[in-house]
């Protein structure tokens, strides 16, 4: 039996609370959250957790095994490496720190301390993630060629982070599931509606050695709310609408091949089209899934699904946006031992 | 009554000779066509215009005062060089030519003798373009802060021009035809599927001073159509989906609007949705709109709605995404008097 | 305050719990379960509610003023029958009872004992229906002319009750919300595909004299999901989708009209397509609406929107469609002194 | 080759030209239609065609082989026991005609004159249709159990015949064409809001002894257009949206099975879900098709796929309709000895 305690009850506070009462060999003790009001919500409904106002009440009780951390992420450092220091186990809500830098001195403590350390990137447990996966796995799609996210609404303009931070973790951990290679650059462009410098809309593209290319288009200014990823091999395709209530995930038998037309010094493309295929996915809620991860993982000290490592890469990739939005879209290598050597700007600079 | 040859019966030609036959004040005389099975096709259907296959034979053939030319953008200025130089009126498939230079000439050319030069973006010429135009210019949509547009499909991968090339002159036809003010610069992303170096993805980014952002994803590999853009301003925001039979405009009377809270340091931001509203749109056939502006044009001695000067603004922005493609998504500047003064990449390079 | 006991902790229970946890003045004391593993599952949510095993201990409970009754149709009348007789207030699930004879009883008694008989018909508490009773109200459809009503699922099978029973009260609910005229006489069909005798499909008209008609699809047995209802008026009309996420109410603006021309001894009919508004719906819970109502029509001794008569309404169409399925379609007469003169059938017969 | 004289150039006829003009061993002789504006309209289409005023220049012209009407349904048998008599092969518009007993005069005439006598019903040539006939026929659904379609717009209203005989051909010849068994009965209801008599929504239903049951809601008084099929098996079952651009058959891995449970004196109904599958289609056009199955089948003197038997079945169920409809709404049996032995109504009257 695994004593958690969950610093934060806002927004997605209760949600956790209410998984981790579901989660298999765990117990909830305490959750910490400075906003009185907020902390009766929860005494109403939860009588049987303690509230605290304090995070250290959580962090220094040496009841608590595990720390679930759901503030701020620009507090996500501080709480996570107190709590890693005194041997706690620890869940950060997404984005995992506001820097690589952070992410990496936490992941080395949580090695030294011999703890688990875990991001909670939700989407990872849905039946539709878990399905794409596996047809890029059993390479039913042959060699998957890009994936285009579009994820916008109408939406809470975020204080303290831009709109990649607030909704490109989502499908860049989704992107980083199911594709091993890893990237080499980022290109990223934005625009702030808002006196604050915080871009309320963004674009960015994610380049790769083979060929392989990833788009993440966020907006918290559309008057519509799409939730859309194409991922596309040269054998199948897949549309992902994560609004359908039950078609999500659809498969498309088309694809294309070229060949070289010697003749006419050009290339020939062929391009095919054929049945659809919509598979029914499970539909386990994903957050108690995420619970029992992590639950599971601590006692058999194993890594999860959404780890840390996962969790670093998503911020090595946010963190890479920022520095291209501020230097106008321009590539931002890395790993430049993943760079193609004749790069297309060699190309064009000679 | 004007007499007007064609030079060009592949895909689209057919399109052209049906509407210029329908059209009013004018007459198809006729037709140019390399490829004599297709010339065929054109007299079974048309027996009373007359078949030719060079181009010089509509050129210099003195009963002809308009040509229409539907050939690849390659030959576009040769052809149209030749037919101002005969002093005939021009009418040019999309995208007008491959260079801005190109463009240029024409359209000193075309002064200079005093004939008209227009390009055929068709959508200028729907109900819905029509309808998105009205609703900014009577500023019901507020200030106007970003264009976002999806065109995607599987679709026929072309051997001479990439993907933005080929698709995005609708999508940009219509920015320069809603939108006044002219953008500063462009970034491009885009990646080659095909060993032709013509890319089949591309994204692209067009920037503006008065911070007005537009954003184009354009794709040949997508199993799905998409025909989706919006147009966000801080009153209202439009939906434009040309894949709805009907309902292809969609106005959301919703917005937001912002202030700053002094004592915590940050802006709030507030956000409103409101009815929506679906207005009925004209459903004339939009080709047959163009080619009667165009008679009507060479008629009244006026510049149509889908001018060269506007064909010139999408082709300057089509060259320059092929530059920021080639440099790796860097920022290309159009014109450099309307970079804002203090830009971005200042604040990150000092 | 207003002390509820709820009889009944099925599939509706818990929503009829939380829901008169939230609501006004009232406290919910004891809920009645024959099921030991659901009194578990109450007890564990809502550790302050007694589970009570026998419906007894809620009807013979002085201290309870009201009880909502959410059990089998077939139990209604007898539960309900002897709540009432102890002068407790009674909230009946729909549909409200078994037959027509079964609701009279009940409203004669609650008229006697001056305590409040209502029916949960929930729709009339959500946005969507208030909006398009207020639509026809305020005349804005113009004349009504017809209702037409989707309702298909796969779904759960009854055991007791056929599809009509078990789907209709919704949409026939709201029929009578939103129309006042009285109808006449009822057609139904229908099918059992199982060999229990129960309709798993069946097809309802209810014909009025004004030529206002109404027809109701009801399946158990689509592989998708409808839930959508016309409301056609010869000035306006109305789409209602239950399952749009935002755009629930479309009103177009569509109409006909007809004039007699003598020449060519017809009728011309000239129909006419217009803009579309989608209106934004208030979004309170339903159910919540429902339960305030209740409370507060007993407080303050007034009937409530979904009240015994309409519910009472709901059956006797109902019970007629039965007898109509029982002699395949014949027309069943609900109220003869409203049968035009006239009758189609007249016309037919003579 | 086969001369073909089409009688009639209205809505359809210019459909109908422009496919034989297509078709295989077949030559479009002439064209009559009464109105002299439809006539030139044709001469500046077809200049090779021979347009004429008069059904009797082309019924009795020897040069013609096969004479297609495409007249208003009144005219129908008239005109085509003319053509018949004179020994021409005759294709007839849907519906066939305005009673069976004209439509069997037409059959036996043909069969006396060893002619061909075809219907028009379309929908039976498109890739959708044929699809679904090959998945009934697998038995891929299983026992087919219930086919719902629901054929809704805002559209012309006809002024000779009501709104079944006007949209239900189409759904009446997909169910005779997928379904083998014959029906025994229909009930129909309906309404008009014009002051003619001519219903503008009406409803049918078509009972079969085996359990199996169709119905159909067609109406002229849509605000929004409707094409939806539910073809529905204890195996599987298909979706049919004859408005979706692509994905036109959906076909779900859902069914239903059940079994007594004698304990508690009750039916247990277990639903399953699973996959859909959206086959490709072929996209050939379903009127070329037809055009093409009636001159192979004079040429082969076979049946065509959309036979005379076939158009008979088709009103044999309009003109009951009408009765129901007349009688409001009370079962017509079409042939008492396909009425299941116990009928419902028997349990009922005794």
């Amino acid at each position: 039996m695994i004593n958690v305690g969950i610093i934060g009850y806002g927004y997605w506070g209760p949600n956790l609370v209410r998984n981790f009462f579901a989660a298999n060999d765990c117990r909830v003790i305490s959750v910490a959250e400075a906003r009185p009001e907020r902390l009766r919500l929860l005494e109403k409904i939860f009588p049987t957790i303690k509230g605290v106002s304090d995070a250290a009440e959580i962090i220094y009780d040496p009841k608590i095994d595990a720390v679930v951390i759901a503030t701020p992420v620009a507090t996500h450092f501080t709480l996570a490496h107190k709590a890693l220091a005194e041997g706690k186990h620890v869940l950060l809500e997404k984005p995992m720190t506001s820097s690589t830098e952070e992410a990496e001195l936490l992941i080395n403590l949580a090695e030294q301390k011999r703890v688990l350390l875990m991001v909670d990137h939700t989407f990872l447990y849905t039946g539709a993630v878990q399905k794409m996966r596996d047809l890029v796995d059993s390479r039913e799609l042959g060699n998957i060629k890009y994936l285009d996210s579009t994820r916008i609404n109408l939406g809470l303009f975020q204080s303290d982070v831009n709109v990649l931070w607030d909704l490109a973790p989502h499908d860049i951990s989704i992107l980083n599931y199911i594709v091993d290679e890893r990237p080499y650059s980022v290109n990223a462009t934005g625009i702030t509606h808002t006196n604050n410098n915080i871009e309320n809309i963004a674009y960015l593209t994610v380049n790769y050695a083979s060929g392989f290319i990833a788009h993440f288009n966020c907006s918290w200014t559309s008057p519509v709310k799409v939730r859309m990823m194409l991922v596309g091999g040269d054998q199948k395709m897949i549309l992902y609408n994560d609004l359908e209530p039950t078609e999500k995930i659809k498969v498309y038998d088309t694809g294309y091949s070229y060949s070289n037309d010697e003749e006419r010094k050009r290339v020939l493309v062929d391009y095919r089209t054929g049945d659809i295929h919509v598979p029914k996915l499970t539909t386990t809620e994903a957050l108690l899934g995420m619970a029992n991860d992590f639950i599971h993982c601590i006692q058999e000290k194993k890594q999860p699904k959404s780890s840390c490592h996962l969790g670093l890469d998503v911020v090595r990739i946010l963190e890479a946006s920022n520095k291209s939005i501020k230097q106008n879209g321009r590539e931002v290598i890395l790993e430049s031992n993943l760079v193609p050597t004749i790069t297309k700007s060699n190309e064009v600079l000679i």
